[in-house]
C-alpha cells in the first residue's frame, strides 16, 4: 500500500527542504541528458476550457520515476474552485511499485515553476533591480515575486492584473515592510518600471510589446505551456540578446520560443537550454545592459527533484 | 480530497459490475472516434528490465476523464513481487479535480484485458471449440481462460508455459469439474489441441509458427504491447482470412500487427479495427474454416471504462 499523502503533509515536509539548488541540478542534469523526459502527455477540453499534463520521467540511476498530473481549468474560479489541481506519483525505479501519492493539489508544481524563475533570475536577471514586474496577478505571480527575493534585492513591484479587485488581493497579500506593491491595468506600465519582469497567464495573445521593454531587461516567460499559449510579442525575442529556454526539445512544440520560431522572428539556433547557463557562466547575462529572456514549459525534471525530496523528508520520520 | 480506493473495495465493487458490454461498448465508441486518446505514454528501464506504460483519455461530453499507469517489471518474481502494477485515476472533466485514485495494483489492467479477450473471441472465435490453447501460464493466462467461458462452450484448455512449477500451479489454479487442464512445454502441442489460442507473455520472440496453426483457428494476441515484445510469427497473420486490432493507430507503433507490417508479411490495409467488428456484422468470422487473429494492444477506452464503473459504483454507495 502506498503513501498517500495530503497538501498538509507535503507543506510541512517543504519545512525542511530548499527546493533552490534541487531544481537547479535538475536541470543541469537535464541539460547533460541524464534524465530520461518523454514527451509532455496532454489533454484538452473545450467545455468548459481545460488542459492536462502530464509529465513523467526519471534520472537515470536514480531511485525513483515520476509521474506529475497537473490541470488548469481557466473557468474553475466561477464555480468557487481553484483554476489548478494535480498530484505526483512516486515510484519505484527498480520494481514499477507505487510508493507515495503526494496529492499536492497542483501546490508542487506551483512550488517548482516559482523556483525555476528564482534560478532564472539568479544567472539571468541584471544585478541592480529598481523594481520587479509580475504580469498576472494570480497565485503564481505571488510565488515568482517571493522566490525572487531569494535571489535579488528589491523594494518596489508593479503588478498588472485583468481588474482592480484581483489587484487588490495580490497587493493586501504581498505588501509588507520593505515590498511596495503597485498595481495596474496597463501592462506597459510594468515595462516602464521594472528590469526584471516575470510573466504567468494563461494568455494565449501577447501582452507584452516588444516596444515597451527597457533595455537591460530580463524578462521570464512562465505562463506558455502550450502550442496556443503566448504572452510574449515574438519582437521581444528577436531583439533579446540572450534567449534561454528550460527545454529545447518541448520548445519545438510550445512555449514563446516556438511561436516566435513559428512567426519567422528567430531561428532555433539562437536558443540556448537552462541547464548549460547552470553550467557555463559565459552563457549567463554579462552587463546590465543585456536583454535577456527565458521561456519556460515546465519539465518533468523539476516534478522528479520537487516529490523526491518531499518523498524522502517523509519516509525517513 | 479525493478518495482513495484500495484493491479490496475495488473488487468489492466488481461484483455489482458486468465489464463485457462496457468494454464492448467503449471499443465501439472509440472506433466511432468518440474517444481522445492521445499515444500512450511509456518509460523503459533496462536494469532491472521493466516497462511503464500510461493511458489516458475521455469520452467525449462524458463526466470524467481517466489516466491509468501501468507496469510490468519481470523480475519482480525473483524479489517475491509480482511483475505488474498500476493505478487508476478518475478526474473530473468539467473541473480537473481528481475525484479517485483507484489502487489496483494492475488487477483493473489485468481485468479490462482478459474482458477484451472475451469480446474478440465472441465475435471471431470459432462456434465449436474443442479446446482452448494458452500460451503463457502467468496471470493473464488465467484470466483470459475464465473469461473465455462466458462466450464459448469447452471443455479443455491447453496450456503452454516456461517451467513444470508454473504449469502444475496452474493447473492446480484452474482445473475443475467440466474444464480439464492440460500443460506442455511445447507450445506446438497447443497449437495442434486447440482453435482459440490466447497469447499473453511478454515475449520479444515468436512463440507460435505459423505451420503450426490448423485451418479455421483463432488466436487472439495480447501480450505485445511495445514495439519489442512480438508473440506471433508474422506469416500467421499473413495467412489469416482477417486481422483485427483494437487500435489502428496504436498498431502503428507497437503490437504483433506492427511487427507484421515491419517485417513486410501484411500491408496495413489488411487490418479492421475491433470497434468496427463489433458493429458490423460482416466483418465477423463467417464459418469456422476461417483463421482468424486479433492483436491487442491495449486502450485507454478499456481503462476509462472499467474505472469509470468501479467509481460509479463507490460513490452511489
Amino acid at each position: 500500500m502506498p503513501a498517500v499523502v495530503t497538501l498538509a503533509e507535503i507543506r510541512k515536509a517543504l519545512g525542511a527542504i530548499d527546493p533552490l539548488p534541487l531544481i537547479e541540478a535538475g536541470f543541469a542534469a537535464y541539460s547533460r541528458g541524464e534524465v530520461v523526459v518523454p514527451p509532455v502527455g496532454e489533454l484538452e477540453f473545450d467545455d468548459p476550457p481545460g488542459d492536462v499534463h502530464i509529465k513523467y520521467g526519471y534520472i537515470k540511476g536514480d531511485d525513483v520515476y515520476v509521474i506529475k498530473i497537473a490541470s488548469g481549468f481557466v473557468e474553475n474560479p466561477q464555480r468557487g474552485l481553484p483554476s489548478g489541481d494535480g498530484l505526483m506519483l512516486v515510484f519505484s525505479q527498480k520494481t514499477g511499485v507505487l510508493e507515495a501519492v503526494l496529492l499536492d493539489e497542483g501546490y508542487l508544481t506551483n512550488l517548482r515553476t516559482a523556483v525555476a524563475g528564482a534560478v532564472v533570475a539568479k544567472y539571468l536577471a541584471p544585478r541592480n533591480v529598481p523594481a520587479v514586474g509580475i504580469v498576472g496577478a494570480g497565485v503564481q505571480g505571488r510565488m515568482q515575486l517571493e522566490w525572487l527575493r531569494r535571489v535579488r534585492t528589491f523594494d518596489t513591484a508593479v503588478v498588472w492584473g485583468i481588474d482592480e479587485v484581483e489587484l487588490a488581493a495580490f497587493r493586501r497579500d504581498m505588501e509588507r515592510p520593505g515590498l511596495k506593491v503597485r498595481t495596474t491595468l496597463r501592462a506597459e506600465e510594468v515595462a516602464a518600471a521594472a528590469n526584471l519582469i516575470v510573466t504567468c497567464t494563461p494568455s494565449t495573445r501577447p501582452l507584452l510589446e516588444a516596444a515597451w521593454i527597457r533595455p537591460g531587461t530580463h524578462i521570464t516567460a512562465v505562463g506558455s505551456d502550450t502550442a496556443a499559449k503566448q504572452e510574449l510579442d515574438p519582437a521581444i525575442l528577436a531583439r533579446a540578446d540572450r534567449i534561454v529556454v528550460d527545454s529545447l526539445s518541448q520548445s519545438e512544440l510550445r512555449g514563446e520560443a516556438y511561436r516566435a520560431v513559428s512567426a519567422g522572428a528567430i531561428g532555433r539556433d539562437r536558443l540556448v537550454e537552462l541547464g548549460r547557463v547552470i553550467e557555463d557562466e559565459t552563457l549567463r547575462r554579462s552587463s546590465d545592459e543585456e536583454t535577456t529572456v527565458a521561456d519556460l514549459t515546465g519539465v518533468a525534471v523539476q516534478d522528479i527533484q520537487i516529490s523526491k525530496a518531499v518523498w524522502l523528508a517523509l519516509s525517513r520520520r
